[in-house]
């Protein structure tokens, strides 16, 4: 299947992380197709050069699947079935009112002496094989199942053939461009145990801060000290969590209602409110106010000032934020207008220019900001600066 | 790198896609770190096996870059340098008021004999070595620089190995479930040439119709027809290119204004008409009515009718319609109302359930829609029925 490319290989790319976490040193990987020749030819070869393979795929019920096959055949070893696995499945075909089929038997199949491993995402179970000195992991395809198998078998076996745990924590920070999170915690990334890895996600940087130890705790209290060093550096720019879910959490403690009124990001920082489930308790809704003349009807926004500013300016932001805070009775708006792009840029308003407005207990106010990248980009760092000024509001507070 | 799985490896998954396109048997994809012997017995190995091989990444400027010399130390060829690619290098920096480093000629060096490859996006060549019967292609890594060389140089090479031109075309269908799709097109999903693979997007369902044939003529005479076919059997709900694109278009030429009143999708409805750039000519914006109180006042939905049928209504449907295309003056409005979930549903209303909205010149209706899926799923196929809805409208008009 991977070999015809109709399929990404995250997978691959998944265990090749927890490898490089666990230091376990990773050499080759190699893709075939559904043959089991040439598959257990490669899985020979790896044997010939490793202590421990893994192959990915080819654990289904179906004649393509040839996985246990090619790693029996590999190892010299003959194919056997678990009674216990045979039995699991023909109660869960029972239990589903599904007719047995007899081909769902191959599942059951293992090379002698395998040790099954539990899948509970779906059906095929994995298997670990340890035969003179090495180790061969087969591990399902599909993507669910196989995320599952590697959190709950593959890392243990990894952790415990390595002697090692490994504890990651990511950080968000928002509203700062990536290169300023990347100086601000310069000193901090290159250190070995713990890392600190920056990574873009629309809109924010993730530091992604990792601990190898010997034991839990120790990893756990290598990360603390760090995390709180990051905190302190990025104060309310910060989440531990998922942004919209943390701004939503504290404004429901506090009893407080949100509204938003959007025009360049078009209904995206409404959209990113309302993808938490159960923001229906905080957040009202909103105006997009896409256009000059429902900036003016809808919110209030003053005519005179859409004509001698223009849409994107402070004031304008501004008064839609309070516009929209009256308009729908809420706590606290916020605000965004500004140039999206390709088009639409001046010399004096070029395309990234942003003002966000936030309207609340304590008064009205706007920021400016001038994003880059792409309009996607330009609109989701608009939205992650509007959370970060809001969440900088309710900390003050 | 990919080793490390930093990078998900969808280059290798683009290039399988290809040499499965032209019909060229693809047997194994192997990875190997940045270590010069192990990347050379690598591709001395696939020598061995294949007459084609390419290798990706390695070819930028650092000393970790090593595709070059891993190459020429599998042919046995010795390395020289390119003295065309060292001036355009030297020429490139020299335009970018860059200084020249030393470093930077290794991206011209070569195994001898072998053809450069323009790289079209970024500095590092590809190359094309051509020795005793076997060719060896190597890529750039970086995704942007990968795909341009992949169609640019790649493909060409394909057709010209293979003797075989392919076209391939996507067909967009909306509002209806990948099953609904498939059984409609079940005649045609075993073809051989042309062959039609769908495809699930969020909310959409693509079907990818590809020919090959010797020439460009033969390929497209025998996707029209097909395509033709496909579109009588879906009518409106078919889109031949970005949907939110064809209907902002298709008002644009009318001189029709459209706006939107979102409650379940929160804005992701004006999030989509808004990505594509320019839609502000068409697109006035609209009012994200999260809550039932925004429902009655900004919108003017009768709250009896909210209190006898709920907001997940027919009624409420229409009444959101109509409020918003008269509050924001607008030619055609559509409204979204429904129960996203994971929460929220009742037996009466469960998760899924969806009623859209049209308001235009010939009067108001609305849809009922059950959708499946997780709460993400489920908003985009809700938008997904609300284009579908409008553009129905417009091609009945």
């Amino acid at each position: 299947e991977l070999l015809l490319g109709q399929i990404a290989d995250t997978n691959a790319q998944a265990l090749g992380v927890a490898l490089a976490e666990f230091g376990v040193a990773h050499y080759r990987r190699t893709t075939v197709g559904d043959n089991r020749e040439r598959a257990a030819r490669a899985i020979r070869e790896a044997l010939g050069r490793a202590e421990l393979v893994f192959t990915i795929g080819g654990l289904g019920p179906t004649e393509d699947d040839l996985a246990r096959e090619a790693i029996a055949d590999a190892l010299g070893l003959p194919l056997e079935t678990d009674e216990a696995t045979l039995d699991a499945l023909r109660k869960r075909c029972e239990a589903l009112g599904r007719p047995w089929l007899e081909s769902l038997a191959r599942q059951a199949r293992r090379p002698a002496g395998a040790e099954m491993l539990n899948n509970s995402v779906g059906t095929a179970p994995g298997l670990v094989v340890r035969h003179e000195g090495k180790t061969v992991v087969a591990l399902p395809g599909p993507k669910g199942e196989f995320s599952a198998m590697l959190k709950e078998h593959v890392r243990p076996l990894l952790s415990a053939l390595s002697g090692t745990v490994i504890v990651s924590k990511v950080l968000r920070i928002l509203d700062m461009p990536e290169s300023m999170v990347e100086s601000a915690v310069a000193d901090l990334i290159h250190s070995e145990n713990p890392t600190v890895a920056p990574l873009m996600h629309a809109g924010e940087v993730h530091l992604r801060l990792t601990a190898r130890a010997k034991h839990r705790a120790d990893a756990d209290a290598a990360i603390e000290p760090l995390a709180d060093t990051i905190r302190s550096r990025f104060g309310a720019k910060l989440f531990d969590d998922e942004p919209a879910a943390t701004i939503l959490q504290a404004l429901r403690l506090a009893g407080l209602k949100l509204a938003v009124a959007e025009s360049c990001t078009g209904g995206l920082l409404g959209e990113t409110l309302t993808r938490v489930p159960g923001a229906s308790d905080v957040f009202l809704g909103g105006v997009i106010a896409y256009s000059d003349e429902v900036k003016a009807s809808l919110l209030g926004v003053a005519r005179t000032d859409l004509n001698q500013f223009g849409a994107v300016s402070e004031t304008v932001a501004i008064q839609m934020a309070a516009g929209v805070r009256r308009a729908l009775g809420s706590d606290y708006a916020l605000s965004i207008t500004g140039v999206a792009g390709p088009g639409g840029g001046t010399e004096a308003k070029p395309v990234g220019l942003v003002f966000i407005g936030l309207s609340g207990p304590r008064g009205d106010l706007a920021i400016e900001r001038r994003h880059g990248g792409t309009r996607e980009l330009v609109r989701a760092r608009s939205v992650s600066s509007a959370l970060a000024l809001l969440r900088e509001e309710l900390v003050r507070g």
